[in-house]
């Protein structure tokens, strides 16, 4: 991984891929008491940063990999990225998701052209489905996180990020994360463009493998993964890939509840007018919190979106 | 008024205003059986275009009167985009509001920094209590739309609508219209930029005097001004101003209920993951409603925030 794939990923999908604005409002500076610049990844295609990894990945492939199909495991962000960057590059998409998915993942999946496969999480082998796939039909498995061309597609976000702070020298950037392919991207981007920013990875209290193994020098898993309402970024572990490159390049991660996770909703719909599901609110909810911990006075913080559920969005309006 | 004064307008301001994204949904798309565009306003400095048009007019004071203050009459978005845009300038702004106006409005233009004061709806008049502080301090009035350095200001969304559609020839250009500052504004740019493109103004039912107006050639009134959530474009009649620019550039105006500006409301938070006020979904809600009767195959949709109310948009999660 080097920052050159990055910038090749951007000159392969920059015409399709959302250059996302960085929103700011004075209220919310108030509300932190620092200079907050939020990196509004809701507003790129598909809702979230998987659609610059998922079109990285398959405008990679060879033109005969291409017309045999990919095929992707998830039950959200990344197989709606795969979905539609696959109709866009007319190549045949299976998404291998639990049958207990939501239904509304299920069905913009399938409205993406995919083809749907369903599985029982407590009978089947998911990857046992995948590689009967792949090997049957020859599709290419595109990984959600450890995957150079995803972490590349991905890093293009650090490349705006950097293009659209010309007068700031230093600054703290949190990125929300799950297995850490984004936050790689992001720093890989950044070491080579913006050498002053540091970036932090946010997680879920409960759910810090990242922070935990950042501490350790080593790969630590989590014990749960499921039972967090920001199940977008909750994964088993880092990635083989992404875990060296954030160990040598990140700052200390920083963990939030699920009640402040819905206060950064709650604060992204007052101040920024933009809607947020849990996970991807995270890193906005750590500048809420560690903003003062932290040496820098500018703080740039990822907000996604994704499918966000009317219910839950309910729940965070009360806050 | 004419296509210099905009572009001059976005000379002054383009280091202030916020060039907005156009939007887009293939599920946007697939629900309103046509190509469609939202200019997301709602993510404009202060969640309004009403931004727009208090920096243009600010910014063209002269020293003297920019040292002496300004004072605007607004009970929601012009008065918080005079209250930012004055502090930035370092000019003092009265905001005159009435008591009932809800308290979040006046707590953010506070917050601004403005010098608010309130008057008795019932008991005591507006226009009185303007003038006399003009008077007495030299302020100059900032009229909400009839203003032609405040149509030039709004007008630059015009400019940034066409430079963002270089392979449309042919647009409808569905604008939320309360006195029609913005909706001049924007077809006055549109005219020297894109003469292929129509605008049209949009309105709530019930508080169509805009549309009347087209109608029948001369200035028509709304008989109410209150009693519908979209509340923020409502207004007496058409300008001076605004009115012959309408009649001269517009087609027709549409016309939507307050439940088909919610049912917008939703689908800008499902499928665009942004928030509108009722206000500033009218012209999505046009879209939604009207595509099929217009001749063209791309649709553009102003869209605007401002301060949402969180139970309002529990209705519109409902929906």
């Amino acid at each position: 991984m080097n920052i050159d794939m990055i910038r090749a990923a951007r000159h392969r999908t920059g015409h399709r891929v959302r250059h996302t604005p960085l929103l700011s409002s004075p209220f919310l500076d108030d509300l932190v008491g620092k200079r907050v610049l939020v990196k509004a990844e809701c507003l790129q295609v598909t809702g979230s940063f998987k659609y610059r990894g998922a079109t990285s990945a398959i405008s990679a492939l060879d033109p005969k990999a291409r017309a045999r199909g990919v095929v992707a495991f998830s039950s959200g962000n990344h197989a709606q990225g795969i979905a539609l960057a696959a109709r866009q590059y007319e190549t045949p998409a299976t998404i291998v998701m639990p049958s207990d998915a939501p239904a509304v993942k299920i069905s913009n999946t399938r409205n993406y052209d995919a083809d749907v496969v369903l599985y029982d999480r407590g009978s089947e082998d998911r990857d046992a489905i995948g590689k009967a796939l792949s090997d049957e039909k020859g599709l290419t498995l595109i990984k959600p996180f450890d995957e150079p061309q995803v972490i590349a597609g991905q890093g293009t976000c650090g490349l705006e990020i950097a293009a659209d702070t010309p007068d700031i020298s230093e600054a703290a950037v949190l990125v929300c994360c799950g297995g850490g392919g984004f936050l790689s991207g992001v720093a890989l981007a950044l070491e080579a463009e913006k050498p002053g920013f540091t970036c932090h990875p946010v997680e879920p209290e409960g759910f810090d493998d990242v922070t935990r193994s950042l501490v350790s020098g080593k790969i630590e898993r989590n014990e749960k993964q499921t039972g967090n309402i920001c199940d977008a970024i909750i994964s088993p572990q880092p990635g083989e890939i992404t875990f060296p490159i954030m160990h040598r390049l990140c700052g200390r991660g920083l963990l939030v509840s699920e009640t402040e996770a819905l206060g950064a909703m709650k604060a992204a719909f007052d101040h920024l007018r933009v809607v947020a599901e849990p996970g991807g609110a995270v890193a906005l909810a750590a500048a809420m919190r560690y903003a003062a911990d932290l040496p820098q006075d500018t703080i740039i913080a990822t907000i996604s979106g994704g499918n966000v559920d009317a219910d839950l969005f309910k729940r965070a309006l009360e806050m």
